[in-house]
């Protein structure tokens, strides 16, 4: 046992400034030493240098790494203005994660030396201090306070103070050793029977408000709200014990428990068993970070999210109960349920932060309510794949810290462990893993009804896509207004002592002016030829938030998030239908319109002058038909023979203008315009489209 | 004889608006009738849609679309609101031009009948009238006023009662007819001895100013001044008789009196002697219009460019004497040095104007000072390729009348014929045909010292060359500064107290930048590696203007100028040198530099870190970089390895200005930036890029 606390992450606020140069000061060179101190349990240089496991680099790396994050954070934000050591800092930065099979070149790597490296740590040290001594600070310390890249060298370093603790219990057991300050737990014994535990429903709210006085990573910030039906939770986490069950009833041979990813992953890592246990003389052991001792059956079982949702699988045939892993709502929701609240300074009455052992405890150690372990011992497996929360925004100074997990595919697992520190320990963090990673987690399985599939929370990267998103959603450029804001302005104008049943907005793309048409319509229609400019649109309109990159310059990206909520349009998004069509083609039943909007779309039709001679089919008598377009006619888009205008014409300069009067003239008249419509569609943080579409109105006869 | 005087094209001035419709009315149906009266010397229909040549249309065409003309023309100034007959005005609108061998396709031309395109032509006429006597008119009639379509329409028709003479005069004889109104000039004997005459040097200034009273085509105006030297001109136009020594001569057979096109043309058209000219049992005859008549050895002979230029180079052989075409200028200096004038409206004392007769007479008829026939009785080919003067202007209206002639392939002739009437008939008027083209056309050999090849005064249309020509020397778009200018603005405040003997513009493309340097620097450096761009910058520098064409949309193209005295920049172009170069591999001589400005190139390098290592070498200590970049890289034009920035390094990212810094501290101090420095680049009327290129000044340490 440890005799003193394990200092708590501080509060950014605070009246006191050098009160809080003390506060941080101190929790930094606990950090810092405690980061030191694990690596004493490297027996040898070598254990340095050895692979724990293949894909990741040696501990070597990892010991450097933190030091050299927070000189690169430091530099971004201004604090420091040379580097400390520009070799080490170059190696160091990079290469935390996992790497392909095909990324490992083991002679590019060409380490320092252990006494170098800790050298080195001393010399950070130092520069750290002097900072935290001397740097102007003003409170409180928000995401814009250059103070706010210490604390976050801070947090990075207990995230790798459990990463590395997870390597250091994966490496080869004789390169390490037992150490006073990382004591194992000392009891085992036999499990408790687990049992299911009724959570009323209720509602949980989450999610950060930017002025919060304590750290938290970016995707931490925003606001989330649900209703969580009611569940059965386990009443502990599963132990070694009731994992073993599964193990014994050929769960690891069966692939009809398992996810067709978590099959992939078995296969791989030829798998029959828990990645730290041992199967010695028909007896099973445990490793622990610097031994291996005989089972402790009362233990939580530490595995993978396929290991624990394919145990969830076998337990629901077995019972006929649907067993399954708990979201992160339902982890709140028992939070909240079990009248947990954050960890104080004094001893946590959870085994969390280090303030008990190097090592999980048995599972009926700590009551929470009427759950045991709702925090701490090992982290807690979820179904739900991490995701932004409403009004999430990336953090300049660290965009790939949550960014890259957005993709599906790295799930939750939440309450910490014995060693998560500082932030992890925290209600509100969120970590995600891939979900074939070992840390030191677990899981609790719980009863309840399905629940729906993680929402798609990619980035849209893609540079056609984004483009149109932050035309459409984000924001303005060279005091230029919102194109699809603009024209619908008009049209409100124009529309005013008319029938406003039903809108088409053709060529809709991502949407914006179909979602406008919405507050004046009863229903509208937007019509594009491209699915997957659509898509974002129905996006929006399901889930209420699209978040897209922009590109800086070169290959660095900005994130950004468009809420319909925040341009007041979520109350009428579900008036709009939204659908793949072709503008030159379009099904007879699309009419009875009483406004249609042909947005920058004819100069992209293969055959405008079809799609003009057939429009007023589908527009009542006296409605409105408003055409804006750059007549920018390209041959990739229209044939030659096809544009409308732009070119001679009975030796004439013939424009499409002209040619729209042509066309036009038989069923409508010409009721407003031609004027310019700006728009601005950016490329990068420098260069933009700048166009004027030519905007005319016709009242169909 | 014609016994009325033919009416002259009226002045555009007034003050009596009644007087002056009267006026143009008259003019209008004094021309529209004489065209009508010209088409009587067709006997029978099939003169009308029997070819005269091949690669023309048949005469119907010219028969209606004189009066087509008009009804574009009016259209397009909204002098009238629809067409008179859409279908004959498709048919009759385009197809003036020789066509090429593989654009005829005689099955597209299904021809109306003679009656109904004389009927059609009296409607065009009646709506012409009730114009002319209704539409609003305000005096002076200028470009801007509806009324010039008119006038306009006029003057084409002389042009095609010219051009429709010729054609008749190449039609097959039976198919034509005498007629009274069209009588050949009845007398022809002896040919005149020709002689050479001194004309002595002097100075000749054309062009008309834009308030000139009397309607011009747009390449009349703008101004044109030189010194002509002293020259000899032949007394008379060479006649059939001195012509006749040439073709005897076997002038027809050798080569070496032609040049490359005229044996090509030669070849093709299998030409022995002039096209007018029979050879019938032994004997020559000549074709008028209506009739074929023993050769008038006194009549001027008539002739395309080729067979002038043949045999000025047999004369020149024969006499030893620099005998060659006059140039335009000399024939304006002929005109000043006989003391010639405009004609009135009394009868001409020159075979013009239909004053006479439908055909040449002698050579030695009318005495113009020291010459004969400087102007009337046929065109006088000269040297000069048609080319724009300075401060020319298409005419919006009719851009396709001069611009396309502008390709140094349309010599200019000059004085006019027996026929030329009206604009054709005036001192400042500008005729080119293709060097092959048969008109009433022959010409007067001169002797004098070798003439510069006319400049090349293509307008450039490459999407690229132009843009850039725009983007450095036209408009200014959305109020944002010219680039170069900014630039060279910031330098010269930077300069202020500084050396200013040389500046390199490194990355200089078409120059502007360059030259406004050359306004506070004594030497200026200007390297592109672009040859066409330098190419562009270099024309600026020789010819003081550029021309180009920039998109409006679609195919329709803007004609533009630009000229570096309205830029102020005329006296100092002689201090810059353009020079083809790699900035990546600049030779060692370039060097000594007190400024240095890479403006929107760093981005475009393919080694842009090596030229930031080295450029310090050629920049005097003290002395500035300035580097303006979007940082825009694209893979195109840098491998990704390349980049500056703009990408994550060591794990951060790292911007193009983290680069600069990185890069230049060994030898720079940043003294200004990083800013935005915004630029334009016009595409169409309607889009443009707009970009912030970002710029930052560095000192040599």
């Amino acid at each position: 046992m440890i005799a003193e606390v394990y200092l708590r992450t501080p509060k950014l606020t605070g009246a006191d400034v050098d009160e809080k140069r003390r506060e941080i000061a101190d929790y930094f060179n606990a950090t810092f030493d405690k980061y030191d101190l694990l690596f004493e349990t490297l027996k040898t240089d070598q254990a340095y240098y050895q692979k724990p496991i293949p894909l990741r680099h040696p501990l070597i790396f990892y010991y450097g790494h933190t030091a050299t994050f927070f000189v690169n954070k430091l530099l971004l934000a201004g604090l420091i203005e040379k580097r400390v050591n520009p070799k080490f800092e170059s190696m160091f930065a990079i290469g935390v994660d996992e790497m392909s099979w095909d990324d490992l070149d083991d002679a590019n790597y060409d380490w320092p030396s252990v006494a170098d490296v800790k050298a080195y740590r001393q010399q950070v040290k130092k520069v750290i201090n002097d900072i935290i001594e001397k740097a102007p600070l003003n409170l409180p310390i928000d995401w814009d306070n250059p103070w706010w890249t210490i604390l976050m060298g801070i947090e990075h370093e207990q995230i790798h103070l459990e990463t590395s603790s997870v390597l250091i219990r994966q490496q080869q057991l004789d390169l390490v050793q037992p150490h006073d300050a990382w004591r194992a737990w000392p009891q085992s014994g036999v499990a408790p029977q687990n049992s299911l535990v009724d959570i009323p429903a209720g509602e949980i709210r989450i999610g950060k408000a930017f002025d919060d006085p304590v750290y938290g990573w970016d995707n931490e910030y925003g606001h989330h709200q649900a209703t969580v039906n009611q569940f059965q939770a386990a009443e502990f986490v599963v132990s070694n014990q009731e994992f073993l069950s599964f193990v014994e009833a050929g769960g690891y041979n069966n692939d009809t428990y398992w996810q067709q990813e978590g099959v992939a992953w078995r296969h791989f890592a030829k798998a029959e068993f828990p990645t730290f246990w041992l199967h010695k003389d028909d007896s099973w052991q445990l490793r622990l970070m610097t031994e291996v001792i005989d089972m402790p059956w009362d233990w939580p079982v530490e595995v993978n999210y396929h290991e624990a949702k394919a145990f969830c699988n076998w337990k629901a045939e077995q019972t006929g109960l649907a067993v399954r892993l708990p979201t992160e709502d339902e982890w709140y929701r028992m939070y909240d349920h079990c009248g947990l609240g954050e960890l104080e300074n004094n001893r946590a009455k959870a085994n969390l932060h280090l303030d008990f052992a190097a090592s999980s405890c048995p599972v009926n150690t700590f009551k929470h309510g009427e759950l045991y372990d709702v925090v701490g011992n090992v982290w807690q497996w979820t179904e739900t794949a991490i995701y932004p929360f409403d009004g999430f925004q990336v953090h300049p100074l660290y965009d790939d810290f949550t960014m890259p997990t957005y993709d599906g595919k790295h799930n939750l697992f939440k309450g910490g462990s014995w060693v998560s520190s500082g932030n992890e320990s925290r209600k509100a963090s969120r970590y995600a893993f891939r979900r074939h990673f070992f840390q030191h987690a677990g899981f609790r399985y719980v009863v309840g009804e399905e629940v729906a599939a993680p929402v798609s929370s990619n980035y849209e990267n893609d540079k056609m896509l984004s483009e149109y998103a932050e035309f459409h959603y984000g924001d303005e450029y060279f005091g230029v207004a919102n194109f699809s804001k603009a024209l619908t302005d008009i049209a409100a104008e124009l529309m005013q002592h008319k029938p406003k049943r039903k809108a088409l907005d053709i060529g809709c793309a991502v949407g914006r002016a179909s979602f406008e048409l919405a507050k004046q319509f009863d229903h509208v229609t937007g019509i594009d030829f491209s699915a997957r400019l659509i898509n974002l649109g129905v996006q929006l309109q399901q889930q209420g938030v699209i978040r897209y990159s922009i590109a800086d310059h070169g290959d660095i990206r900005l994130y950004k998030e468009s809420q319909l909520a925040s341009l007041g349009l979520d109350s009428v998004a579900d008036k709009v239908e939204f659908l793949q069509g072709d503008a030159c083609n379009l099904k007879p039943h699309f009419e009875g319109y009483d406004l249609i909007l042909a947005a920058n779309l004819i100069d992209r039709l293969y055959k405008p002058k079809l799609f003009l001679e057939q429009i007023h089919q589908r527009l009542n008598s006296g409605g409105l038909l408003m055409l804006a377009s750059p007549y920018t006619w390209l041959e990739e888009h229209t044939e030659k023979e096809n544009w409308l205008g732009g070119y001679k014409k009975d030796g004439e300069n013939y424009t499409t203008f002209d040619a729209l009067k042509d066309v036009l003239s038989t069923h409508f008249e010409l009721v407003r315009g031609p004027e310019s419509v700006p728009f601005v569609i950016r490329e990068t943080t420098r260069k933009f489209q700048h166009t004027l579409s030519e905007l005319t109105v016709w009242q169909r006869k």
